[in-house]
């Protein structure tokens, strides 16, 4: 990175917006992955010229530059792998508006998206997509991401609430894409392109949301069943009943066990409990009561154990609990685990829990796993001892395996955390030659220097060895 | 077209796929709009291996290749302006499967939307978007123009059931994009990229569509108000009270004054009645009741009169008739009717409403509007006699006011539609020439040779006169 181009972003964003400092360029180098490379040069810009002066300058320059929000990402998506100039969003934080009457919201690309639930909220309105680090992680990642979250049965995704976007491209040009209205079919769909597309088309600089109406009542269940397979039955039998619960998270036995020895708390993984269902209803209260005992008699008739309804929010924080604690919990298995955030299509769920089982015997390993059993998302955790090389090597042939096997079963290899770094040596497992070509050719189009994000996504940029690629999170 | 094409095709497809018959190469030149371009020839495949066949002799040959579904579109989509080959979907017509426990179908895009949504009833199963041809176009030409309808405040539009696509490329190369579940964020979102495309980046060939539970009670209400002020308050007070309605259609005073004398019914347009609303509630029965009161009262508490609901199919007919007599009886009015599709921020609905009232003042012409209140998409017909050169000037440029008006709202110039040919002398009204360009380098990424669907979306593809591009029905 030569002085001169740093020069110039301090001539045009001012030195209080570009930060050279090694620790600052470290921090903001690494994700909720843990894969970390130090970032050339952070700035801070707070509005979109800012952002378009930048991109000319690196683009002028074919400097690398990366967009991030709060780094939390499971993907390595906001590590700067060739380093270069990394946008950090934490001053582009405003909620320009809420338009209750008309049911959306416009935030700039680092608001944190709790806050925008909690701002919403407050005037009785719902932006439903609630990744689990909605209290760190931003609009702006979350879009970057399409990040989903357990209410996406009922709800959908990120990208079901993306209306419109303001974007900088790399050549600094700043384009507008969709509007406020949920209709809008004029010309291609630009905003749903750069949903998802991690940071390697465009940097999105404002969001246009969809709102919803806040559900005045909620009630939440829980029960407990033999085995995942019960489980997966109540769920399809509360589904041809007609119920649409806003979630449905499934919880297996061994994250269970894990969830009570790091708790100290037996009662989260009762005797005989191979699996556990949270379902959330919400909306009137009249619906949400019809709606609470369809699911309730579909557990017991499933031979549920132990169902117990939430109506205050004290009582549902309490059903929460076991699965809030899943991650740090899981750590009490072991020192590495591998989070695979793979997709099955939603009947299939028993069968996805059949081939864990299976890699659980061959490999030797243990695999808790959870996740949106209403989306057939699940989070399947490969667990290894990281000072055992052994099992270190076990733990990435299995995560191979599964991700064939969840390919075979006409899945996908991510439903939520993205491709890039993570998954980018896999794509092409479930991507043909000639349409991750067209890929190509698209980012070709938006970004023909390739100074977007790059490193990312596409299997020639997987690190070697592979088995770095894999998502992995070391107990510190 | 040389012969030499059109015996490689028949080569291809066999003589029974191939059609040069002029009559036949007439009827698949037209769509809704009656707009009109002869093709050179008509293909028919069956399979997507024929299409791929298809597409490398037009390559090879540089011809237009423009699909077509039913031909219903209102944009001129389907129109093969530049003529080459239709490839015409009605033998790719086969519902493939539809996975009752998984919640998705596999479809060919020939399959006629109403015959999908009646299979998929058949399971217990729901597919909502509704576009009032439902019972002739089809689900190809539906994902091609992102089609609407009046179920998309509660249940979105058609991309939001798209989950996966097969296409094929101008090359003739076959992709697969997306998949069979919700969450799935592996590489570049092609998918959604290619619905509301219209046909120029890439030919569909099978589309996997989300299913959803079919909601088991429905209640329909209508409501008269003095003035469409009023019931855009009533849909705004129900909004704010948490009710979520499946559709909230808005009809005008001057389009229940064409109906009832279009059929001899005056009780379709009762003294005083400035607007009309139809409100559909659906769900669990507990639910669709709560929801109906919710309705009911805001709707009386809003000034509403002649407030009734329907529960059963045939007292649900009978509402919906007003609504469903509209296209034909416009045209009671004046010969010549211009559609426009605009869409504004669904609080702006009255806003949108004044700018019409002033339209008709200023160019002294009927524009009688209905539509989709819970989204702003309203259809604004402008009307005038066609054998008037002066009242078609007028008319004309009444268009032209009002999608600037929209504009100036923050709406859009096409909410359900899309652009084809009929908008795309407007398109730039709305797109920056920035945003523009990128769909630009976009479309040359997918078609190098700009062989797909040639002449629409694009501004310098607008025919001229400008005046052609609107849409435009003419009594026949």
């Amino acid at each position: 990175m030569p002085h001169a181009l740093v020069g110039r972003l301090v001539e045009v964003l001012g030195v209080s917006r570009v930060s050279v400092d090694p620790e600052v360029c470290r921090q903001f180098g690494q994700d909720g992955t843990r894969q970390s490379h130090a970032a050339d040069v952070v700035v801070f810009p707070d509005a979109t010229a800012q952002v378009s002066a930048i991109a000319r300058i690196c683009s002028e320059t074919r400097t690398p530059m990366v967009a991030r929000g709060a780094g939390t990402g499971y993907s390595g998506g906001a590590v700067p792998v060739r380093g270069g100039v990394v946008l950090a969003f934490e001053r582009m934080n405003r909620i320009i508006a809420i338009d209750e009457a008309s049911l959306y919201a416009i935030v700039e690309p680092g608001v944190v998206t709790g806050d925008l639930q909690d701002a919403v909220a407050g005037v009785g309105l719902f932006y439903p997509p609630d990744p689990s680090s909605l209290r760190q992680c931003t609009i702006g990642g979350n879009v970057a991401e399409n990040a989903g979250g357990p209410r996406a049965f009922k709800y959908g995704v990120t990208r079901h609430y993306v209306l419109g976007l303001e974007a900088v491209l790399p050549s600094g040009e700043v384009i507008r894409t969709g509007g406020k209205t949920v209709k809008n079919v004029v010309g291609y769909d630009l905003t749903q392109l750069l949903v998802g597309s991690e940071g390697t088309l465009a940097i999105v600089t404002e969001i246009t949301l969809r709102l919803v109406s806040l559900p005045p009542a909620v009630v939440t269940l829980r029960a407990f069943f033999p085995t995942i397979h019960h489980a997966a039955e109540a769920v399809s039998r509360l589904v041809r009943q007609h119920a649409v619960p806003a979630t449905l998270e499934l919880v297996d036995g061994a994250t269970l066990d894990a969830v009570a020895k790091a708790t100290g708390d037996r009662t989260l993984a009762p005797a005989g409990a191979g699996a556990m269902l949270i379902v959330e209803c919400d909306g009137l209260p009249q619906a949400v009561d019809a709606e609470a005992a369809i699911v309730a008699a579909a557990c017991r008739a499933e031979g549920a154990t132990g169902v117990v309804e939430a109506r205050t929010e004290a009582e549902r924080d309490e059903l929460w609990r076991a699965r809030r604690t899943i991650s740090p919990a899981l750590m009490v298995i072991a020192g590495l685990k591998i989070n695979n955030d793979i997709v099955v299509p939603r009947a299939l769920v028993p069968d996805l829990f059949a081939l864990v089982d299976d890699l659980k015997r061959r490999f030797r390993l243990p695999i808790p796993s959870f996740g949106h059993a209403g989306d057939g998302n699940i989070h399947v955790n490969v667990m290894a001892n990281p000072d055992d090389a052994d099992q270190v090597a076990r733990a990435y042939a299995a995560v191979e395996a599964l991700l064939d096997g969840v390919l075979a079963l006409g899945g996908s290899i991510s439903g939520e955390h993205g491709i890039g770094l993570s998954k980018a040596a896999f794509i092409d497992r479930e991507l043909s030659v000639d349409t991750l070509a067209a890929m190509r050719r698209l980012k070709q189009s938006f970004d023909p220097m390739g100074i977007l994000n790059p490193g990312k996504i596409f299997p020639e940029f997987a690190p070697a060895p592979v088995e770095r690629a894999v998502i992995a999170e070391r107990r510190s």
